[in-house]
């Protein structure tokens, strides 16, 4: 368990309150005191630590996560899905009708898989409207271009990703969805300074 | 003034604390009682409540950012650098040399005019430095690839802003930044959806 401990960077009582909680797997036993862990149980920890630290979900929210992640007849699909839906808490507000439909209709017309009803298009369309009532409608064409351009950010990432191991690419996607926002954001700001400089300074 | 009210969506009390507080000019006499206002009223209204409650400023923060839109020496990509730097928060920790260095190496490659030693270059390379720490390290051509997608958005995203009103533009680019955010975000979730289904759901 020491080993375990390194390996994972998890310290030994948090190991113990996992074991005992069931989110962890009980390892192979060696003898009376002493139980052998493998490259599942480093995976499954990081897992829970990215979810905990993260993604900021309380144990019982892990538990659901891991309790699809474990299910044989779950697809890796669904297993991200419940992932990704646990990250993205719904809208405070309903979307209105003309957001939604904006969203569908992109969904269509770039041929994606995405569920125009699930919370990620929600999301979207709830804060088009947030735009909107700003006075800063995103046209058709503009909001085109941004799927487009996160289009091309999601293929990159995507490629990285390896699905031998459920647990660690669960990891990976939740991790990277998390971690890289601060990054591409950032980008967008020395984007714009880039612009502003060129176009402004004068 | 109840004119100027309806127009900027700001209640009569407030506009006179800023009238007071010497954030919003005074209107041009017109008699003992009455005060004429034009449009440089209604965006310096609009820009003030961005400022405050998209940006979350405080009235002395809103003052200074106020102060460099309206100093006659400033160039326009001054006052929108000043309100950029208000609006990213310093990383808390330094990044380190060599997240430094590639921001630095990103911004040369791609001949950005933005400032490598900046607060959003520093920005971005304290998030790599936590991707890092995560185990996911973003590789130089995953941060170029990053990088060009943030540049084809806010290309998309400068062309709507029109520069003839300093107060307008100042606040189409604050809003932008801060409102397409989510917008952003959610549509690379949907495309990760996307990607998800299409590869794993089998």
């Amino acid at each position: 368990m020491a080993e375990l401990s390194d390996r994972s960077g998890v310290a030994v009582p948090t190991i113990k309150f996992y074991l005992r909680e069931g989110l962890l797997p009980r390892g192979e036993p060696r003898g009376a005191t002493r139980s052998s862990y493998d490259e599942s149980h480093v995976d499954r920890l990081r897992l829970i630590r990215a979810l905990v630290d993260v993604a900021g979900l309380g144990l019982e929210r892990v538990r659901e996560v891991l309790d699809v992640l474990d299910s044989p007849s779950s697809s890796l699909h669904q297993a991200l899905a419940a992932a990704h839906q646990l990250l993205s808490p719904a809208p405070e507000a309903s979307p209105t009708e003309a957001s939604a439909a904006a969203v569908a209709q992109l969904l269509a017309a770039t041929g994606s898989a995405a569920d125009p009803h699930g919370p990620h298009a929600t999301a979207v369309a709830a804060a088009l409207d947030a735009m909107h009532r700003a006075g800063q409608p995103v046209s058709d064409e503009g909001l085109v271009r941004y799927a487009q351009a996160m289009a091309a950010v999601a293929e990159a990432e995507v490629v990285g990703m390896t699905t031998e191991h459920r647990d660690g690419a669960l990891t990976y996607a939740l991790l990277g969805s998390v971690l890289a926002e601060p990054v591409l954001l950032g980008l967008r700001r020395l984007a714009h300074e880039d612009q502003s400089v060129r176009r402004f300074s004068g």
